[in-house]
């Protein structure tokens, strides 16, 4: 069945096919527009480039080059259609994904809930290859709102069953996607429903470990590498430059058939959940996995010029700031000395006696704390609550405060900001994305290019 | 006596008069390159320009366009050559004027504490016509360092003796500028030295008023509006436009005579001290003002196409962001409510008794607080001490806390950060500053302009 994207509906809705080309339809011609490589930093404001940047320098040495410093061409305004200045992810990917605003919360819709042609459903009307590839599940709202439509964000099992369910092409012989790649594997495999067999019978080459994804060669592939999301790059390898290396891989070896285009988003999805957290190394670490993609995707546009890359942010997180309390400094090299993300460190002071706390944390933080820190930390209040979730937060709390302080880390809220977000774009086109845009532009500049 | 550049000195040193051409000696050639605007924001990141925009757009309306959207070019790193990533305005205006890194504290002189050659000196050097607009003092450390040397900031008095009295020509007959407006009285006519007759009489117009400064028609013009810096947009006029618009009509009509490109330095000076106070109001009228500016000079560019607008600020001040507490909001029009400045708030708040600050307070900040937020405020806990500048920061730190709540503005230091700043730029040489660059190349590019 393929879906039509003139209703909104959980389920694909019925469409009328003659308004669909397909890309088997088209392998005869070449179409000339451009690959489209549109890589979305969650969260990734200014003030993450920047601290990536410094968290990788020394001071006194020359600074280090980074994959954005060519590409910098503007900014965009990232407000949603809705009663506040400060979009969430579903609105700002909806905006990026089809040109159009929307409510916080929306997937693919607009704010009477109806459904708008995303890029990559106008890219597979037009045949060309598509792909994602997300750190996040790929459930979650950015890569959701590049090929489903959904009034809310929280639906997750709908998302999944919008991917494993939607279909194109005259004989509903494609999906949305070529390829997909990133964590939700409890999505597809669920108790209610378990798509694997099935897609698998329909073609679906399904892949849950990076060694079987490195072997495959058949499209589409649907790869699910954790239940939910990823784990940090500051926690673990970093992936994010690996599944790109693969989906560009996979879809160049098809697009080497079929002469078409492809369109591909990859999304560095848990740099906001590092601002979410104002978990300060983790976020450094995270944006070094985003840019290493990025050097992916431009070391593929070398080989192939007419490749577009446009990398720009849904909106930035956590308020972050390089200068906290009035002193004149940020302190890098203690942001690179710690070893994990307060997720993992959090958890770890939970599961152990307060005796033990400082032997597993002063390896982990690596930082010089005075004898008066570490009892403060020691002693961070927890009788008021016997709530796990309560304890949590107050850890969480003190090492936000302990860490700011000695870094110098700012960070105002555990939400989004209204702050503009850069655009960054080389190749066809990348001159239409200069100045301050709005997120819209960025989409309808994308849009036009597909045909 | 003509000021070299190859020697530290707080007063002018001799020099080779050979390698100084003049004004004088090039009025009957005409000089083809450009006039040069360079605008800099003090304390002007990105996140300032998100709030000037927000806070005069209205939810629902379209946004409002400013002049700095057709300008964004890119981005640049700030860092100084210190022990920090940090900078502050000398060690950046020095780099920006001179292109070579400094210390914080620095005017003019790298770090060995050499004089540098600033771009206003290489202009005069070829001949061209020079000035400088702020809003602060002019021997504040913007201005200074794009005409003086100095190894502290703090040597108000030193730099407005360097002003009065360097010279260049081949009779000593120009001095540094042709024209300098901005506050700064005070440091020119002091107890220990009056520099007004003297300049005078030396051919020297000088004007305190600003009715004075649009009946001036003689370069070379010294107009000082206030002992110290003019006052703060949100408090009084803004100024900064019409003191842009002065500068411009004193210089093309000078320019008409000679034939020779200007050099145009305006410091919006204030938007770093609404920063440094974290007073977001205060913050949203200063750039205004400066748009204003900015706006005036694309007028004038309109005119006069042989013009490069170069905008760009010395580092971000605060940690501002448009985000605080978790909540998804950013409250545009509160801020837009509130009618002074921090600083006339919590003064007229110390000359009045509790009993009064509630109607005194309600009618400026024009907000609608809770009785309890009230309470709270009035309740600001000072018996600590008898001194006046404590009760100014405790009542100051309490306005803060209660508008950033109300506002959801986010603030994370009363001093700069090492966050990487807007570049904005059109006319000739502006496709020289895309992308990300240092705020040393800023100055290379207009450097290598003058001829
Ligand atoms: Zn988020
Ligand atoms: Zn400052």
């Amino acid at each position: 069945m393929a879906v039509a994207i003139t209703a909104c509906s959980q389920t694909p809705a019925p469409s009328t096919n003659a308004t669909l080309a397909t890309a088997e339809s088209k392998v005869a011609g070449v179409n000339s527009a451009p690959n489209i490589i549109f890589l979305i930093g969650d969260g990734t404001g200014f003030e993450f480039i920047s601290a990536y940047r410094y968290a990788h320098s020394e001071i006194g040495q020359p600074l280090i080059e980074t994959p954005f410093d060519d590409m910098l061409v503007g900014a965009a305004t990232t407000y949603p259609d809705d009663d506040t200045w400060v979009t969430d992810s579903a609105a700002s990917a909806t905006a990026l994904a089809t040109g159009v605003k929307s409510y916080n919360g929306a997937i693919g819709v607009d704010s009477a809930q109806h459904p708008q042609q995303t890029l990559m459903e106008k890219a597979r009307q037009h045949g060309w290859l598509t792909g994602a590839v997300s750190t996040s599940q790929v459930t979650h709202a950015t890569p959701a709102s590049f090929f489903t439509h959904h009034p809310s964000r929280s639906m997750y099992n709908a998302i999944a069953d919008s991917f494993a369910s939607t279909k194109f092409g005259a004989q509903d012989e494609l999906w949305s996607f070529d390829v997909l790649l990133g964590g939700g594997m409890s999505y597809f495999k669920r108790d209610d429903k378990d798509w694997l067999p099935e897609l698998r019978n329909q073609g679906m080459t399904i892949v849950d470990d990076y060694q079987a994804l490195e072997a495959t060669e058949q499209l589409p592939v649907l790869g699910l590498f954790a239940p939910v999301a990823l784990p940090y790059a500051v926690d673990d390898q970093p992936r994010l430059a690996q599944l790109t290396r693969n989906a560009l891989r996979l879809l160049t070896a098809k697009q080497d058939e079929s002469g078409q285009p492809f369109a591909l988003m990859i999304e560095g999805s848990k740099i906001d959940w590092c601002g979410h957290a104002n978990d300060i190394a983790c976020a450094v670490h995270e944006v070094g996995d985003f840019a290493a993609a990025l050097q992916v995707a431009k070391d593929y546009q070398a080989q192939h010029p007419n490749t577009l890359i446009v990398v720009t942010a849904d909106h930035s997180t956590g308020g972050l700031t390089l200068g906290q309390g009035g002193e004149y400094a940020w302190y890098s090299e203690r942001v690179m000395a710690i070893e994990n993300s307060l997720e993992v460190l959090v958890g770890g002071l939970l599961e152990r006696s307060r005796d033990e706390w400082r032997d597993y944390l002063a390896p982990r933080l690596n930082l010089a704390l005075s004898e008066q820190q570490w009892q403060q930390l020691l002693a961070t209040e927890m009788s008021g609550s016997e709530d796990r979730k309560d304890h949590e937060k107050r850890i969480h709390q003190a090492l936000v405060a302990l860490i700011s302080e000695v870094t110098r880390t700012g960070w105002t809220t555990s939400g989004h900001t209204a702050v503009d977000v850069p655009i960054m774009a080389s190749g066809p086109y990348a001159e239409q994305l200069r100045g301050y845009k709005d997120n819209t532009d960025i989409a309808k500049v994308l849009l036009q290019i597909v045909r």
